[in-house]
């Protein structure tokens, strides 16, 4: 285990000055095993820079101040233990009396402060491990005044990160499809990275912020990456070797033709029993090198990727066969739903990209084995910057879902737009499919609610990290990674509050003169920013008009008339997507009440979906009392000009931050101001020239 | 030399039985020099296959029935010949008596018919090549009644093929840019093809159809290639010698930037006493190695490519340097005029992409050196497959201009489609800038006209050709290549003679049962090919509408809101680009009269260039009668019937044409369907959806 960061490598929320408070104590950390270590050490670390010091646990019982005169501030431990400081052992009892034991599980700790120290239990090493970062956290109000006991449990058990990396450079895609931030930090030009230090640090961050597993390869599984289960496993032992010591698990992405092109068997039948055999005895072979392996992760019969339709089998056959294989070592099958016919004629309005998921999985509601995690994207289409959420959530109360978000910033600025997207995600996780004082969202993937009696399966994104300097490419895309760790732990957290933390971390204490005005700066910049990128793009839940490709920058008509799926429809009467059960593709129908109705309802339904349902008139006038085309304009004149507000703050924050950061911040403000134009100009010319409706207010549309 | 066709690969037009009538008779070829050895191989060959044969040149005069009693079918003879066949003398004398000597120039010849024999007579070796391959075209008819004398000479002294090929694989564009028949006949991923005898064998088409010159690269120069004038010079050699036996001289297209990126200089300043003096030593070296080297090619300022306003200078300081160190050995310098804002905005409607080559350079009218041709692609735009001439072409009449048209099927199916461009290419030559009765393009392109006083550039194509087996990928698509170099030999052919010429060599006189259905149905589909393509694609000369990038399929709005300068302008109201004085870009006003005011005006303006020139309403009338929207129904609906009878009559050819070629087309038809139909439903569904109008019959709109 190396945590030193990486020469040249942004520190993200993990600065030294973020290990000020706990590295000025006197510290005692008690237990064994490799994540004890790893808290061990990060401790040492602190307390060598900034002077505090870390005890070996005490050979027989002691108070906090201990028999040699000794007094901890903090004690970090594991229990049962015999031997502890007598305020934590005074903890630990609470604890037992309170909760029994296995109340923290796996992860959890439990955090108590006392005016003699601070201490944090847990009952397995990753726990102590979040404890200390939670301590990070927190800094010096870790410290001091007496609080009451506080008990920590993430709410998923699973929170992955889904990596797109291929291990080839693909020649349209390159070495990280949908990245934004370089190169892949796994892979480099076919080989692994022969050096994995920034591999480790950045399981460090994940550590930091919650996330316990990551998908070290694409779902699309090209030639090279397929052998990764194989040929070439040791390269997946390597890099499972770097992120164990921060609770991290590797999964795998895999082909569902992998006994095809892999074991020579001439069929990937599921139901065929040499290939039973062939997946049981592979991953068998997978788990002698990487014991603690999460998983596979699989994009079957979707674009273009095989899986078990080729065999007349349905998408449970595909997957059981992969978890009948992974169940005898506790690993899972991440089997997505992003199931869709990718050659749709634009001419036929019957069929519904948005129906996909859930007319292909829905059925299959409860043949899934435990151990087959359905990942399932936050919404129906793909990671737009609005969409309702996918009714697969709402439909399948006997099956274990992961929702999936996309960190990576695809659809919503690539990493050269600052768009804070946890405030999307939480309302997300707080929607509740079943209307109000139902469960939410959050709750499915978390699992043990009253939505069904299937466990959860977490919550998944796919990540914005590569090989750049500043991790995510846009220094200040960081938060995003951060935000979905800490979501992923607590869904109820507010994103405005997560944010105020990795701003804390990641530049206030550091800052000269106090950490006030870029505090409020980069909220002023940050917070609202996924709904400035909504301002001034597709409007009004339509989605797309995105450039046909690399999908950044605007193209009103990019999608319009493709075999993808994607369409508005705008004509010059009119714009959007007829999904009501009344005269559209009876999309609606697909929600439980109440939403079924209120998205059919061209009354109730929110605004900010109104095009996602009904094609209405430009003159329709908004439940916000704007008409559809007014609406159009304002806020895309809105938008530029939130942009303009965002890049003037920045500039203000010259010599408060990092110059090498703001500088980079400062070049890519320039563009987004430029391509927030861009997109105004183009949205506002097309509705115009559709609609022939001019600017309330005589603005300039070109 | 070796005339072997390639294995493997179609024989075009250029089949054995081409030469069936040659091959039988007895023959006598007089002269001497390489060329005249191609002529007397390539009767050997002949003779060889169909039982004639050919004599050496006799010790002494004789007739035709010579002293040995031989008599000759024919005689080839390069004059003045001391020894000559009586016959053969006596055209020799009549053809002295009527023109004097010189007349045939380097590339004419004289063909005689008598009862006796036939004659054909040259000044130079290549007018005999050229008369050698006019026999095949004649094949029987070439002999037996009795013809006055006929003198054919080229029209253009230049009749050229542009290669973009690259000799890396280029990571966008590939082997050949805008290729669309397999990789290149001289490159091969870095290298030049080991193998030239496909190079040899396209040299005997070119000359079979009448092309002396050759660039072998493509005008975007990147590194490697930039190198062949350089440190790759064996290359060129190589090719030069596999060319010359076809009488093709070898052309480079060269960086502006050569002498910083090759020579070392810090400067490529025209001007800058180091630079002339490199381009001439660097010259000197390049006819070391190839004696008979046609010159530079250079595209210069466009589409970021370097050139000489970097410092300053003008286009013909930059031409001229190149030619300067041309001169002395009597190279050209081909500058091509393609000049444009590339990253325009398309907010501004002042800018137009159609006026940037006149003016450009028509101020430099008079300011380039003798052996610079300017090369002025024949539309203001891109080779779309309409658009009017381009104003260049009658605004330097103190400058030699070629005209360059594009064989390769960019714009115009991409090789998939049929379309048979030599009726577009001959409407653009027989052009007349100046109005009725005055001096047409091709006249402006040969030079001698009273458009001015400078003397022709030639004609200039970019090539079809790639190593796929038939050559052009489509079949049918050899023709365009024939007739090119067949209109730049006489541009008063007529394009469906032409196209007879080019069927009968290709398939008829093999065909089972006789020519007459195979002519009759390749007529049906191919002559009106090109209309048929313009009645499907983008309506009434607006150009563009093509998805970008590769340029193939529809994509209406593609271009509308980009940097290239390709709009249309279409709104709820109407369409088109207003190019008038009176009220748009004032592009009119670079034509002299009687253009300037025929296309300034929305009456008089022909219908096919309506909306290049006007942007107006729907509901205007054409002078046909029919309104713009009804026009663009009815031409839709109209090219995609035509297409779907091309198939068809194609089908019913099964058994008459070889089947390799019949299976490769009849896939490509239904692919150009497929095109046509998704093209149509494209641009009804676009129009429909912003006029509102709907089709007058009902038919069917997306």
């Amino acid at each position: 285990m190396n945590t030193a960061q990486p020469n040249d490598v942004h520190a993200a929320w993990l600065p030294p000055e973020a290990f000020r408070a706990l590295g000025s104590r006197h510290i005692l950390v008690c237990g064994e095993g490799t994540l004890v270590d790893t808290v061990r050490h990060e401790a040492a670390q602190a307390c060598a820079r900034y002077g505090g010091r870390v005890d070996l646990p005490p050979p027989r019982p002691v108070d906090a101040r201990s028999a040699s005169g000794t007094s901890y501030d903090l004690v970090l431990a594991l229990i049962p233990a015999g031997l502890l400081p007598i305020t934590a052992a005074a903890v630990e009892v609470g604890y037992r009396r309170r909760h029994g034991p296995g109340a923290l599980d796996e992860e959890g700790f439990l955090l108590a402060r006392h005016a003699e120290g601070t201490v944090v239990l847990a009952e397995a090493p990753a726990g102590l491990l979040y404890g200390l970062f939670h301590l990070v956290r927190l800094g010096e109000s870790a410290f001091g005044l007496t609080r009451p006991m506080e008990l920590h449990r993430p709410a998923m058990r699973r929170r992955m990160l889904d990596h797109w990396d291929n291990v080839d450079v693909h020649p349209v895609m390159g070495q990280v499809e949908r990245g934004y931030a370089g190169g892949s930090l796994f892979w480099r030009d076919g080989a692994r990275q022969a050096d994995l230090t920034r591999v480790g640090a950045y399981g460090r961050l994940l550590a930091a912020c919650g996330v316990n597993a990551v998908a070290v390869n694409n779902v699309n599984v090209h030639t090279t990456e397929m052998r990764l289960l194989t040929h070439r496993l040791g390269d997946v032992a390597a890099i499972a070797d770097v992120l164990r010591p921060y609770g991290i698990r590797v999964h795998l992405s895999v082909s569902f033709a992998a006994p095809v092109a892999l074991g020579g068997l001439p069929t990937a039948d599921p139901l065929d029993g040499g290939v039973r055999a062939w997946w049981a005895d592979t991953t068998r072979q997978v788990y002698e090198r990487v014991p603690d392996f999460g998983g596979y992760v699989v994009k079957a019969d979707s674009e273009g990727q095989p899986g078990p339709f080729a065999y007349g089998r349905s998408h449970a056959d595909g997957a059981n066969v992969l978890a009948d294989a992974l169940a005898p070592f506790g690993g899972v099958v991440h089997w997505r739903a992003f199931v869709y016919h990718h050659r749709q004629d634009w001419r036929d309005r019957s069929t519904d990209r948005a129906r996909a998921a859930c007319d292909h999985f829905a059925p299959l509601d409860g043949q899934f084995r435990d151990n087959v995690i359905l990942q399932v994207k936050h919404g129906p289409m793909d990671f737009q910057p609005r969409e309702p959420i996918s009714p697969v959530i709402a439909a399948m109360p006997g099956t274990r879902l992961a929702v999936e978000f996309q960190v990576t910033q695809e659809y919503t600025g690539q990493q050269r737009h600052v768009c804070y997207l946890a405030p999307w995600w939480s309302e997300v996780l707080r929607f509740t499919p079943w209307g109000d004082g139902g469960p939410t969202v959050a709750d499915v993937a978390a699992g043990g609610s009253t939505a069904g009696e299937a466990a959860g399966g977490g919550l998944v994104a796919v990540s914005n990290v590569g090989d750049d300097p500043f991790w995510t490419g846009h220094p200040l895309a960081q938060a995003n990674l951060y935000a979905f760790g800490r979501l992923a732990w607590d869904p109820r957290l507010d994103p405005v509050a997560v944010l105020d933390e990795w701003i804390q971390l990641t530049f206030a204490r550091s800052t000269p003169g106090g950490p006030g005005p870029i505090r409020r700066a980069l909220h002023e910049i940050m917070d609202d920013s996924w709904h400035t990128y909504e301002r001034y793009t597709a409007p009004l839940g339509v989605g797309f008009m995105v450039r046909p490709g690399h999908h950044y920058g605007p193209d009103v008509d990019g999608y319009e008339y493709t075999p993808w799926g994607t369409y508005h429809f705008a004509d010059r009467d009119g714009v959007g997507v007829d999904r009501t059960r009344a005269s559209g593709t009876g999309f609606t129908g697909q929600y439980p009440p109440p939403w079924r109705d209120v998205y059919e309802s061209v009354e109730r339904c929110p605004d900010e979906l109104l095009l996602f349902f009904h094609h209405v008139p430009y003159g329709h006038v908004l439940r916000s009392g704007s008409t559809v085309i007014q609406h159009i304009y304002d806020t895309h004149f809105a938008g530029v000009e939130q942009v303009a507000a965002m890049r003037r703050r920045w500039e203000r924050l010259a010599g408060m931050v990092d110059p090498g950061v703001h500088a980079r911040v400062r070049e890519l403000l320039d563009e987004q101001l430029r391509c927030a134009q861009e997109w105004r100009d183009q949205i506002n010319a097309y509705f115009f020239r559709k609609s022939g409706v001019p600017d309330a207010y005589g603005r300039p549309i070109p």
